[in-house]
């Protein structure tokens, strides 16, 4: 699997008052793209393996804006996997709105085990990393 | 210590595409206010007592919204103590713009210990309970 | 129509750090839920008449919290017309998973036409309130 | 004025279930920060001019995250003007607690004209233009 589409209608808490969706809900909108692909290989962002909970707290993130977003517009969110590292994922995004690109952003990901001291880079488990391709 | 008046201005990100700060958001900004006045008597809302987390859940809520409020506005939350229960606390709102009350709220929250097998209501410790009057 | 159920899924971004989802949230799933009953009218919550638009502030809202919801929780949001007013409505929600009630809150909402000078409220138009009846 | 910093404390609301400050939120530091930084030079987010609304909506932003960020800290966000274009500013932004940086953003805002047909692309006032410097 190499690319996901998350699908999502703006709600009225995601506005400003210039009448737009917020620029930061943009990333929300990421992570739960990011969120659905991961479900869709199996897995979830706070998994439990072996009694360790494996997370992906965000190392980078980007976005950059184009058209506007308004109240109940349909969107789709494009995922791609730009690139899979050995503890990390870089992804791709784009935000369609009837075929036509509003906006793209991109996000990387560290895999991380969960201890009592913190967090700690571990590699992806095989069997995540052994579904995804990069693009 | 009986009330307590936190000060707060309102951010873009707090606005809706009504122009207004969005209805939900009085509840983060009274939960601010009741975080302030925990601080004020020396406690926090997340407070370690003999190795146990101690935190405070809301068990009921409401808001009755009179004029809006809009970015930039410099306000005042005023929180009151309506009762102090042995397990609970009741806190009266009022939302204040230049003397002008423009909506208020109540909230309840339970004093709970956390532990790994979730929150259980406990007795609001001596050092809290006894620098809080009903008003 | 007197009732409708809306269904969402819980993101992370909607969770607070005791591991669940945060108070203030639970009014936007509220909102949410009322939008859909109003699409499902064939209205909108932000429909336009005769040139001017027309919305629903909130004029009072409470929520009382029984048990938590959680990330990833599938959710139903149960409306139920409480009450068909002239110029406003009230709702009751019930927040169910797997068929136990989490928690259950109500809303009232007042039918505004929205000028250049602010808000004015007005009769809820013939084409809604002949489609919604009290339960 | 070429460097600004605001100061804020990490909020309950602003933290996820991951027990740190969610990665979107860093988005509205940045804005706040961005917004201080303008009214300390007298000017707004939301000015009128001649009769007519300016507006910055944001055209690009990023965050790259080191160590999170927890509720109760004491956060301050540094702003520096990377760049002064003729219709747009990109600024950078460091996030910093007792010295230390956690992270760093930038963000890019376009200088715009509200009309009732959106957003025009106009160069920035001389009263602001005046008063900023590059880095």
């Amino acid at each position: 699997m190499r690319s996901f589409t998350a699908r999502r209608k703006v709600e009225f808490a995601d506005t400003d008052m210039g009448g737009i969706v917020h620029f930061s809900k943009y990333f929300v909108y990421m992570e739960t793209a990011e969120h659905e692909f991961l479900e869709a290989l199996g897995s979830n962002v706070v998994l439990w393996r072996e009694g360790r909970q494996i997370s992906w707290p965000r190392v980078s993130v980007s976005c950059e804006y184009g058209s506007p977003m308004r109240f109940g517009d349909q969107l789709e969110i494009q995922l791609q996997v730009r690139r899979k590292g050995t503890k990390s994922m870089t992804y791709d995004f784009r935000f369609v709105r009837d075929g036509e690109e509003l906006a793209k952003g991109s996000m990387t990901s560290v895999c991380c085990e969960v201890g009592s001291d913190g967090l700690r880079a571990i590699p992806i488990p095989d069997e995540i990393a052994g579904q995804i391709e990069e693009d």
